[in-house]
């Protein structure tokens, strides 16, 4: 595999080979749990270490259950959220991880283009992980939407998918776009206040909406994103009931989708803010297919950038 | 083994015989530890989450050894203690836990009746553990009590224990009654200040003292609870020296028990308020037994809830 | 063996041949590593305890891969760093640890003297290993500071060699004097402000300096101490910068060291104010090589206090 990932920093300018390549390894990965394989021995004897500089409990254990699956032992290196480790102070960190011999990190930061700049001052063949990077990217979620779009709509080539919310400042949404454009989707529409949508010249190819029910007309599959109640100011809608009623997914909006439209959300979900009850735990409902997913999707990147 | 438990979330109710099961159980391992086997595999493969909504970090390591020595992963589930989730929040989580295929889940939070709303809620095979619910039940501690007074006076029917202190607010006291009286003890007593008692009709066939001088007498085994220094105010006694002149357990108030009563503490104590330390650290004392016997019981629970 | 170390709580006192052993045997796990032996399993079914009550990812995550290393399971025991247990509710917890069958107990505490405390009660076979007591001790940190230099200067009969800084509060500083002294060093020289070195009585055999021009003159090896900003008041040096000029090490001033002096510093550094940029990250400095030797020593530690 001359041309394996030796990081996985960003989905962007990724080759559809290598996305697909790792989805493949990844469904694999799903096929054999499906059939009791509860543990691989691919990365016995590594070591894996969770550095995370902001809080996520659930992306941080999602990475841990899926080195342990792997057989590598998996450090929580608790840095304190406090801090604000960047420049020296920064590398001088990853300096000392590699000393002691650690195979591969995994980062979460605030600011942006830290996994890179991890990349470019690694001094040893350590793999950088980005468990995601301020508004910037998120390259495993954008994977296990992609998987889990995938294992119901098979070819990309017809797809309509809807992404719904804060757009502007969603790493998911940024790498969700990259995972479908490189998979050749059909359409990618991006919906939300005019005030929470990103720079067309930077999502180029996509359709943005400001109407949810034209957004939804017609699609395959449509991802919800959490709303930070912080940016409710930045919407113009008084409150989150507005903001629901013109941008929260409920059964008549799902109505306008393609029949079997997937239902997905990165979580946590605000219930009856973004996404309604009825619909969140509905037939349509992926969002536990995409937690599920995502676990499989850890195991193949951690597989692949390990080299094994 | 038809009428395995699934669930361990009380004792309340639990026939003798899975009672008497799960001793027998830990009585195994104890013996199979004390003759060099450190680690068994009858759960490689498996994966055991803690999920503490109250800080613990004794019982919580107690599981974690307890897991762990069975070749189980275990996840410490970091959610943080100021979170209060509850309703559709812990439903979330408890979901998204299960489609990272977690097998067991082991639970502590100060709402009462928790671990029974994860029972009703989940939607996989996942195994749910009370490791503690507000005042109502800690059933892995009233076995490991159990066993402990079994290892030194294996016939409950003429056992006579006391337990004394805050029993109103104690989940440890509540499910020592279920796990004695189900065990057939011949006398259970309750012994504190009355505003620390709870209502007779809560605690059948216990019969309630309120001079600990009396409640001891001819005693089998003594269990002290921990006073929650923020009750003393109940008490109506001013201090804790008063409180320890009324309810402590010192030399000469153990003398009117039977000879060898066992000195029981679900710990951490404190010295001088609710036990004297030379009787905390006497001949007689078994809380350092409860602590090793407390891993062996949640072994075999763990054994027990995941089928192997 | 029948002098093999029980404990380590100091560097103090131990004999040359203790010293060796253990370094002798860091240098066979470092030369394994590096042909490739990712894993031991001398320690399997073997439970090591971090008591940490002061934070210290770095030091933590050393030990932890160390135990994890020689294949034991780890236990990180959170006990809040606003805890001061100290007296017998630190045995207390001391005894809760042996009841559950730990087999080392890896201890960090601010006052010094805590690890031979729980050393004199403990009442099982747990190993303690002091990771830093107060001002007092940090033996592995001096095991791993031979370590390196021992590497690139095995004769330590015409070592000298130069540690400036806060001499006085240093736990690092003493426990270098101790192995260095056991290992015959030449000359070891200690460097700072008045006000921050030690007592001449209690570091027999040193030389004391107040200019550190004169005292790495020749040196083989400089070892820099971090500075404690709040202790720059008891410097009578206006600030960072004059501290530097006077007690820093930049490129001129190692000119004056022997050919070769080994860089050294225990990190993490602060660079600007005991160390420059280009003489940290510069073909000198054996900072990195600090690091990854201080889990070999671990190893070796824990593998000796666990007689195997």
């Amino acid at each position: 595999m001359s041309n394996r990932l030796r990081h996985l920093t960003t989905l962007e300018n990724l080759p559809r080979e290598t996305i697909e390549r790792l989805l493949d390894r990844a469904g694999t990965m799903r096929d054999g749990c499906a059939h009791g394989t509860r543990k691989l021995d691919l990365l016995a004897g590594r070591t894996v270490l969770n550095l995370f500089f902001e809080p996520s409990t659930r992306t941080r254990t999602s990475f841990e259950l899926a080195a342990r699956r792997l057989g590598a032992d998996v450090i929580n290196f608790d840095i304190g959220f406090s801090s604000t480790a960047k420049g020296e102070e920064l590398f001088d960190t990853l300096h000392t991880l590699e000393a002691m011999h650690m195979d591969a990190i995994i980062v979460r930061h605030k600011e942006s283009g830290t996994p890179e700049s991890l990349v470019r001052h690694a001094m040893s063949g350590v793999a950088v992980i980005n468990a995601g990077d301020g508004n910037r990217a998120h390259p495993t979620q954008g994977l296990l939407d992609a998987l889990t779009i995938r294992q119901h709509h098979p070819d990309f080539s017809d797809l309509i998918v809807t992404i719904c919310g804060d757009v502007k400042h969603s790493r998911v949404a940024r790498s969700d776009v990259h995972a479908f454009s490189a998979l050749g989707a059909k359409e990618i529409r991006l919906c939300g206040p005019a005030s929470l949508m990103p720079d067309p010249a930077e999502v180029p190819g996509c359709k943005i909406y400001d109407n949810f029910d034209r957004a939804i007309e017609g699609a395959h599959a449509v991802i919800m994103l959490r709303l930070q109640k912080e940016r409710m100011a930045a919407t113009d809608l008084p409150d989150e009931q507005a903001y629901f009623t013109r941008y929260g997914l409920d059964g008549a909006r799902l109505k306008r989708a393609a029949p079997g439209c997937l239902v997905m959300h990165p979580g946590p979900i605000n219930r009856g803010i973004e996404i309604a009850t009825d619909v969140a735990d509905g037939a349509q409902s992926r969002i536990l297919e995409q937690v599920a997913n995502g676990v499989f999707v850890r195991m193949a990147v951690l597989a692949e950038v390990m080299g094994r």
